[in-house]
């Protein structure tokens, strides 16, 4: 890979690009502060680096026509969905044109009969919801932000839903692509499944806009379940809700949902959503199925967890209960952030064998109290993934010292137990260091991989890949 | 890419790999003309192009060691699991080292809690299965014949159960691979998900040995279902099989396996398997749940039958009338070959959006009369996938002509309505030449790929990724 930032700092060619994309997109490109500011990386605690332009195409041509420009003058290209992701993917370590794709948010065509649909990557997943409604499908993935259907396949996102709906990985059937020699490449065709060659579909979904950028995705669709009913069930300990999640797991119950949140985030919760649950570790249950199925789920999992002592159910079957209920869950992020205001919330993502997430969550209970942090905890369980967001207050460097402590030995606990340092929120900048000991001689094959479709590095450079 | 063929006839670079390679594996290594013969694609039409040797790996230290060797004198490397692939994976085009893994045949450890089993790529699905047998788990991938699941893997093998649990791009959660460098990778952890990186994973399930040796595998399993239910049901057209198949996946019942049979198919099964079945086209179904779901969702599936003309339903509720079942349509592959004692069979594989399905069915069966051939046709329905198989006396110029124009017009058709070449054979070297068509400038991209991480092309060449 050529030495990053080595190449395109000039700013020569910098201004020229600038001036071909103006002479191209007009207003549609902008290179004001406050629009560069609105298109870097804020949700994290990495520190912003702003692009040196903002373009909004509007077509594959106008992505093309970017790639091209960029390309001829070695001008990164950063691409941007809704500005939800979470790891300084869409800052500019190097400079570089920030390319916008909410003006690409046409629901292009929903093939109901084959359970798929295909849209341009700025459509969120709330928008293709609303638009599905009165087709009787629905597209599962939900990570909580409304977040661009482009950034979602890029990112591998998953959330709630991903127990029985699988991730990204699962949803996407194709992507359409402009690579970094302004090639558009469809990476499948519709078909359910395919033997034919390398899966260029798996390989984008998730490459973070590294080796490509998404035009245009087909998403497989489920049918909404004939009944769908929400429960909360407090238990006695994380283990006991752990073992439960397993077990119901191993049964094949049709659970779509199963979500921990720790005694912290259980008052956190509570606070802010003005819920009344008992302070204690509980989880939040989704079944889908027909309306005898999921009775006979839930009675299925009331016994499980009565095993493992669990507590009195509360049973959310009208539709605006459930509502609110994931919408408290949706909102654990704001509602942990609320409990320290002006502390910056340090998202974790790390995710292990389910056998093994009871140890975790506990091993990471104790090093939150022993380093004495306010830390809140939720876990999609069912996948072994959770998420910690301690609250730091980043002029205390004591704290801040305490914080990177806390994270170095999460994400070493989480490899240990042959799991991941993101099990969701992917690498951007902020886990690359972390790439190495996850991959090992694997990172020489993505770093080969990268550098054979984007030789002069200007696709989301300082992404996934770490230097060699 | 290196010209395939160009470096490696070396005869001398041959003899010196060979004795080499004799030297660490002794008896392990055979030259004998029987053995090469054995390790060579016979299930096909394609002529046997045999290895200049066949060697029996123990340990991924032999795997290292046989690379380390084969590519310092450009050797060929043909990876070789149950020898039941289809498209010429296994000839020898360019001569070289065939690496037999049937002695690399444990299974390293089930994690009954994780749902998942780590084993060598030599365990064969049934060795698996049977190995699972009191642990009330499953491995449900299952293509009919008895293949190795490092095979499987390699070729993204997928059968009937994929409706309910996916191919092997699901079922695979890891691959080591021994690289054409000789280094080992990891492609990822045991945790359910990431977002770590590029999904090397996936990158490699397909790869048909043509990126690196698959030296051992991690497979997601699942419980063994309360209740399982299969049928038989014949319909009065292609069309309202095709139909109801389409409705039932779109209300979300738990078929697991739904597969069509038509009517030159079902009299073919009557005559090997003795059944008395009616001869129409005939859907083989087996539904997987909780006792109560089950016979709701044979209920609801009855329904849906009648609706499209569906006949009487014959159930196998007994383990034996389904192994019965599923072995006659297991057996569909040699209940052809029997139609026609002496004419070979064509594997082919088309696989298209099920809402074309029907379409293409018809099509193909007007096909294949006006052209006069004898073509059963058996179907994956749940996936768009089915396979006809022209039987053809090969000494015949006009049959094979009739034949090979019917192949071109089966895929061309299947392209064209956004379909693929092979749902689950692969490419092989026999459907190559159906890459461009299909993938367009994405071949560009899987020969980029495949020339940074082989860039000696010594790993299966001739195969998947044809010549610029």
């Amino acid at each position: 890979m050529a030495a990053i930032g080595a190449e395109y700092v000039e700013a020569a060619g910098l201004q020229a690009a600038l001036s071909a994309l103006r002479e191209r997109f007009g207003e549609r490109l902008s290179t004001s502060g406050a629009m560069r500011e609105q298109h870097c990386s804020t949700l994290t605690w990495l520190e912003s680096e702003l692009p040196d332009a903002v373009v909004f195409p509007e077509s594959q041509d106008d992505v093309v026509e970017i790639v091209r420009i960029c390309a001829e003058h070695r001008v990164p290209i950063i691409p941007f969905g809704a500005g939800s992701s979470l790891e300084g993917h869409l800052n500019a370590p190097f400079g570089g044109v920030s390319v916008d794709f909410s003006r690409m948010n046409h629901i292009i065509k929903v093939n109901a009969e084959d359970l798929d649909c295909i849209v341009e990557p700025g459509v969120t997943r709330e928008q293709l919801n609303e638009h599905l409604r009165d087709t009787g499908l629905f597209f599962p993935v939900d990570p909580g932000a409304d977040a661009s259907l482009g950034g979602m396949a890029a990112t591998r996102a998953s959330g709630t839903n991903a127990v029985r709906y699988g991730t990204m990985r699962d949803a996407v059937l194709n992507v359409t692509v402009v690579m970094a020699d302004g090639s558009i490449v469809r990476t499948a065709r519709r078909a359910r499944k395919s033997s034919a060659g390398y899966d260029l579909t798996r390989l984008l979904v998730g490459s973070e806009g590294t080796l490509g950028l998404i035009t245009e995705l087909t998403l497989r669709l489920h049918g909404i379940p004939e009944s769908i009913l929400a429960a909360v069930c407090p238990f006695d300990t994380v283990e006991g809700a752990c073992d439960a999640t397993i077990l119901a797991i191993q049964m094949g119950l049709g659970l779509a949902r199963i979500e921990l949140l720790d005694t912290a985030q259980v008052e956190a919760s509570n606070a802010y959503s003005r819920l009344d649950l008992k302070p204690a570790p509980t989880l939040f249950l989704e079944f889908h199925g027909t309306a005898a199925g999921t009775r006979e789920q839930v009675e299925t999992f009331s016994e499980i967890a009565s095993e493992f002592g669990g507590g009195e159910f509360q049973w959310a079957e009208k539709e605006e209960d459930r509502k609110s209920l994931w919408k408290a869950r949706h909102d654990a992020y704001w509602a942990s952030l609320a409990l320290r205001p002006g502390a910056k919330g340090i998202a974790t993502d790390i995710c292990v064998p389910i056998s093994r997430l009871a140890e975790c969550l506990t091993e990471t209970q104790k090093d939150i109290e022993a380093l004495g942090l306010v830390a809140p905890i939720v876990g999609h369980v069912g996948d072994g993934n959770f998420h910690v967001l301690p609250l730091i207050d980043m002029k205390n460097d004591d704290e801040v010292g305490a914080a990177t402590e806390f994270l170095e030995r999460l994400v070493n606990r989480a490899l240990s137990m042959d799991g991941t340092c993101t099990g969701e929120h992917g690498v951007g900048s902020g886990k690359m260091k972390y790439m190495k000991a996850e991959h090992g001689a694997g990172v020489d094959v993505m770093r080969a991989i990268k550098m054979s479709l984007d030789p002069h590095n200007i696709l989301n450079p300082g992404k996934v890949v770490p230097e060699a």
